[in-house]
């Protein structure tokens, strides 16, 4: 029988992502070492958990009393408000004037390119980081902004990273409001990025106060630990509760067609902590401890790097804030370290501050140093 | 500030499922019973979970050895594989040839119709069951795929529940080929309906081996009974391997962008339950036991109907497979049995026979007397 297969003009999906963990993956050095992994790592090089977490794992599932049933559409009632509360504020105007709604699931925090792109959108990236002067220049921002199509979406990760002056503030919202911008806020790593919940977002009031309505993704899994499933929201800020019904209306038919029920177990461990004051607390003591360790860590390098009498000053590294910050390297630095040294990270030299660790460092600042030497008035 | 709201233009979606539960729930009457729950529910009504179940999550939440890492976007192998050989057997020829790809995930088993019509597909939906015959009519399925177009898609349930006869199987066959008709199968209670896992999808191995390529979503939540989560895979069955390298990088690219990462919590409990032979053993009788129970409440109903002397044959009853059958009500006997005794089921009977217990058989199976009774001669 000679059948012709359906799938025969099916053409093969370039690979979007991962080149980079892959070639890692594939090379056989025993020194390797790779830079760019998404979440944290523990100075043992497994992904950063909070103490609490583990605990809580522990107890519900020692708990007869809870049921394993399809949650609604719309998600865990408790957890998506608990999760509101961190993100505005428990007295923020938004939740007082019943002007939110919100959407648990499954929410993907990263690809937000690829979603846009397969929907039909144009979609181009900028980044705030300022390769020549290696600090974060706001500028590009209200660049982007003066110069966007009128009604287009801003996908905005690290705002604050930019530190707007209070006239950038003023500039941006007033070609935001001009071009009738939609903002999109993906808030995957608060607490992450100054140790202090409320600061990091903090801008959102902001944007609330002056009128503004936008979408805003937020994601638990890299705050809590929770890597093996997507745990978020989606909160839609506008103008009016009226307007909201239909907007969760829509959303609501769009979850049914693509996931139906939003898994549970993180929800209900990240709910069973922030609805305890002192288990929330011993959370919130976890990522400080964490990010006080990111701080440590850069300023490690930075002191091995002067140690090691390496050109240029290195205080950029301890100027951004976050696990991923930029070493302000250029491409040829990047590729003597990924092709002689076995060190892995990605072309703009944005890496993960939590993969380097006592057994590690000097390797890599010795890299680094090597790496800016060869490469020295090249460019 | 007079702003206008970008959302002002947004619809109110139309509800599309779910009105029966809502008035159900409305409804302050104290006898009233909801006969339409899609999963089996115990004799006390909480829905039924195998007893295996709750004492593997016990033991996954006190290992110390396990990550909540991201998985792959293909996800857990080990629980991919444990699947799929449930579904056709260990030694089947797609296994033996490399001729299957699985995509782990969360992948909805209910809403098909709104999926296909979200993507642009013109959806009907046909039933098998013949409501003046009272059984089911296989030739309803060889009516369908003879008039079908030319290239169209058929998602099946339960198409062991037609029991074809070898000639009609023929036939079917002929149709589906020469109309070129794609295959999307939907196994979302293998083993709930014979009792026996192997016999309710023994009709997979006959399309293989009858050079079929196909989609087929396999849904394992209700018969583990965790509901909190939608554990399953996606299988693709095609010709050879070359084809399916394409398929799969096209289905990577879409999960990448739809949810990157499936959850773990229920792909780990029910692989641990399959890889070990005791355990595997212990869910079947759960299941064995789950089918005897509802063979015996539809024996149950049909004796106390017949005790009543309700008018008509009830032998459909238990000659239909499965916790979901129909009653072979019609209209005017549901909507006596939903107005007058609150007793909620769809307008076309098909009932979940889980639902009925000791504490509510009595007061059904006299409703459904009553309901018969004041509308005969009616039609």
């Amino acid at each position: 029988m000679t059948t012709l297969s359906v799938f025969m003009d099916v053409p093969l999906a370039q690979k979007l992502e991962g080149s980079l963990l892959k070639t890692y993956k594939q090379d056989s050095c025993p020194n390797k070492i790779f830079l760019a992994f998404r979440v944290c790592q523990t100075s043992k090089g497994h992904p950063w958990v909070s103490s609490v977490v583990p605990k809580m794992r522990l107890q519900i599932a020692q708990d007869p009393s809870l049921n394993y049933e399809y949650l609604p559409v719309n998600g865990m009632k408790s957890f998506t408000e608990a999760a509101l509360k961190l993100l505005f504020g428990k007295h923020n105007q938004v939740i007082v004037e019943n002007r939110y709604q919100l959407e648990g699931g499954c929410v993907p925090t990263e690809p937000y390119g690829l979603v846009f792109q397969d929907m039909g959108f144009t979609v181009r990236e900028y980044s705030f980081w300022d390769s020549k002067q290696l600090c974060m220049d706001a500028n590009v921002l209200l660049n982007v902004a003066e110069q966007a199509p009128h009604g287009c979406i801003f996908v905005i990760g690290n705002i604050c990273d930019c530190n707007l002056t209070q006239s950038q503030w003023a500039t941006l919202m007033a070609s935001l409001k001009s071009k009738q911008i939609f903002l999109f806020f993906d808030i995957s790593n608060q607490g992450l990025s100054t140790g202090d919940l409320e600061k990091d977002t903090g801008f959102l009031q902001y944007f609330v106060s002056q009128g503004f309505e936008f979408f805003c993704s937020q994601s638990l899994s890299k705050t809590f630990g929770i890597y093996d499933e997507g745990v978020g929201i989606l909160v839609v800020v506008a103008l009016n509760n009226e307007l909201l019904l239909c907007v969760l209306s829509q959303l609501m038919k769009l979850t049914q067609a693509l996931w139906l029920n939003p898994p549970t177990t993180g929800a209900r461990i990240i709910t069973s902590i922030l609805c305890n004051p002192a288990l929330q607390e011993e959370w919130k003591q976890s990522l400080k401890g964490l990010v006080e360790n990111i701080m440590l860590i850069k300023e490690k390098v930075k002191e091995k790097l002067r140690l090691l009498g390496t050109p240029g000053s290195w205080d950029h590294i301890t100027d951004q804030n976050g696990s991923h910050s930029y070493l302000g390297l250029n491409v040829q630095q990047v590729e003597y370290l990924v092709k002689k040294k076995h060190i892995y990270l990605p072309k703009n030299s944005r890496i993960n501050f939590t993969c380097i660790n006592a057994h590690n460092i000097d390797y890599i600042t010795q890299s680094i140093n090597e790496a800016v030497l060869s490469t020295k008035g090249l460019d």
